[in-house]
């Protein structure tokens, strides 16, 4: 008896789980279109296209305790969503494991970070086409368009690298004049190269804890069409998949946002489980070694 | 305010027009599928679909003065929203015309309902698969799950009609037994007739004033799948159409809310279009005569 | 929290449960289009569309116990699938409850009624556009093309009525004629009236116990368009929320079937999980009443 | 044998002809999203897709002797499927021509290969983003994820080359280990380029006869999203493209499976059918040349 909905390979209690997953079904800050909402269960539903082990790695996820909390329930306002959702990961990062949260639009990304323990040092690997870093966006600080200026402002701007940029306001690039955001555009990426930016993105975070937040329109629309706001020229998943496979011996949480089953047949929500599964499967082999 | 793919014939300038639409792109509130945002300019397009000349009432749309404002802006919050499209939709009422609002989430209607002016009679026919008399809903007052209470509480609840509901909450039934909401189920529409059950609600209206809250919903999924909580067992077009024609001679505004385009292939934009042309050849057409 | 993938409102044990939920997700034996494999978690999604409140019955169902069991596993033949359906399902009537399975094709449904306890007296409602009544087919006796021949095994040819019929083979017959299965063609459907039909129908079964297998191809395809062997000139589904109604007192288990999701954007899923709740609400009211 | 739309330019008589095309729409097998059983026939139809005459080889595919034979039945089982295609097979090879299968699930290969005379050397060039090793899958030896075991099976494990893979089981990985399956993953081939891992790869295979199998999800999802099981990180067309001229040489026969068209809106099926040409095109060209 399968327990429908839950990610594959889940199979772990919360105990004796090393990876977490929690699904954030909340989309009502999204700018364009929206449905993310849906990308929870639809990434869970497509992590059953794939088989449970690694040919790269010599990992099989079904070794790997995992477990599924389900999903976050719905709110009314991005405020209460922030605040639920830190009470929900605050007790992961707590019992030493590793929260996988799955969205969403982008404003789910924030708690996620806040909800880490003040003191302990963090860095945030911001993989996104835009830069969200909006003081505030329609009247709203909790705007997707203004989850990079938050986490910005709880482990310092200089904690923070964003990796795939090619769509900015105007505002976003005066205000990180002054601010300092490093960023490192998708067209950097496309001219020096994805060892070469991965490399320089890294140097500047943590060499302990880094927290990734993906938002999938980090990749080109013509591998991931199912999200809200599709920007062409960005970047490919095997682009991605070095980076994370890059960052993953030093990953303390992640998120995967913004998948929008509505606007594709499920590739984008299967690239998205795949991610997760390649962070998840490098993460737990590279804690495997002393 | 943009300036989209304007309203097929409407030509006429805001000064000398009879009819004057609106596109509010807001789904914030929608609390299963969201896309409603896309709903204006989707019945825009559609509307291009229709040949002008009117048969039933041998009127030519083209001659009819219609202005099309194009769209409200973007909001940030519900409360955003309601405060601008009622400065919007005032003056419309204020200069003699008639508006013609397209959702957009149901909480779209309120504000035109709100927009009238005070101290002059009027009662609303509220057409929609669901009550929508919640008194909030996920602590969000302007929910769209709300919006025939908030009409309620402007026109008072004695100038309010339902028709077509196939589903409501426990809560909204009790808090009706108090208030004394009129409705008359889909269920009673199958059962009498629509001829009966229009003439039923009508009878309850204001013989002078009345505005049209139309959330397509109404209409049986088969006709409208384009929308965010599609409901079985709900009204054919040729009824809603019924009751159109009857009340179009005391129309003083209408909306046509949650036609969520990316649910179908155009035809519920389509059936939205024709709908709003319809009321428009009506209402002229009674206007026309002394 | 919610339990991702859960039919709404199941949230009681099953120890405390009246009705049992359980998903089949098999479809191996489609002969035309398949997918239903994904029906029992997309009609589960979609269930979460409505409102808890039923206006016809003034019942809630957040009143009423039921419990969601998951989906059965994956299987590699139709023989496995009988056997582990069976053994599921069995403890579920001898502990007194309804089971309310979710296909997959209607091969699913054989088990379903299979398990059943012997001896006590049972008739089968069997909603279909075909007769499903090959002694075999392709070679595959499992086959969904014979699952009403294989229910007429367990519980008698005289005590199966087929409602909704408008396809069948020339075998199905003849092999008719000699066996005397009962069925009633959507023609004699719209002929006579629903009321008529459904009353000749329920005639002919148990006075106490009948068990409801609803191929949601009964329906017709404006309505019903996610399915795998679609048929023009179907049923309403206001005309099986009628049948449905008069036979749920007597209901004692139901599948609902061949939802194939892949072929429209919900709206069957949509139509499926809104029979399901008609069929346990009237079954509970029925039920409290001595 | 069906006679549905023939593929284009496949004009000439069986007697006549070099190039035999054959469609198998079997799905049984698959174990993700069914709907390879439609691509016979979508394959067919986007072959008209294209002109008939080749820039690069300066040929023109009207000019090639090329017959369809339209498709397999429909079967009731997998063993059934394989016992018919063999016999469907055999005489093509017998005959001097060359198959060309158009799938259908991958189950549908093996019968292509354990059909060409015995005796004879084969080896086979097998295009997959999984490694279909399993000894048996759910009980079904005959599965889709077990056809390269098959096929190993018939003509020696040496003499198979699996390329494109980036999926596997532990088990898969295990028996390779003992039974020594040469594979080159789609992550090799990024590295390497494809050119030195398709020298590497042919370099295995028999100089007189290689016979192609080529799942469609060997190319990367963004190309290719109508298929059963997308697998990210997957090969451009034109990797595929130039390991098919290079083998075209040796040519002997060929498949195209999984191409599943619910899943998109004909991509896929036209990259399948330009496939095919290109194949047939640079055989036949070979061929002419003494």
């Amino acid at each position: 008896m399968d327990r429908p909905g839950l990610f594959a390979d889940a199979t772990a209690s919360y105990a004796e789980s090393q990876y977490v997953i929690l699904g954030i079904p909340f989309d009502r800050t999204t700018s364009f279109r929206p449905g993310a909402r849906f990308g929870p269960d639809s990434i869970r539903q497509h992590s059953w296209n794939f088989e449970s082990y690694d040919l790269e790695t010599g990992t099989d996820l079904a070794d790997i305790p995992i477990h599924d909390l389900g999903n976050a329930g719905e709110f009314g306002s991005a405020e209460e969503m922030v605040a639920s959702v830190r009470t929900e990961v605050e007790p992961i990062y707590r019992d030493g494991k590793v929260p996988i949260t799955l969205g969403g639009d982008h404003a789910c990304a924030p708690p996620c970070v806040e909800a880490f323990p003040k003191g302990r040092p963090l860095s945030v690997l911001y993989l996104d086409a835009h830069l969200d870093f909006r003081s505030s966006y329609l009247g709203d600080a909790r705007s997707h368009a203004c989850s990079a200026r938050r986490i910005a402002e709880r482990v310092g701007v200089e904690n923070i690298v964003v990796v795939g940029v090619r769509s900015v306001s105007k505002e976003e690039i005066e205000d990180n004049r002054s601010l300092g955001l490093t960023y490192i555009s998708a067209h950097e990426v496309a001219r020096e190269g994805i060892t070469a930016t991965a490399k320089r993105a890294l140097d500047r975070l943590s060499p302990e804890s880094v927290y990734v937040s993906l938002d999938i329109d980090v990749v080109d629309p013509a591998y991931a069409a199912g999200t809200g706001t599709p920007e062409p020229f960005g970047l490919a998943p095997r682009e991605i998949k070095q980076i994370l496979d890059t960052v993953a011996p030093r990953l303390v949480g992640m998120d995967i946002m913004e998948v929008s089953p509505p606007y594709d047949q499920g590739n984008t929500s299967a690239l998205a489980a795949r991610l997760a599964r390649e962070a998840i499967l490098r993460s737990h082999v590279a804690r495997g070694k002393p």
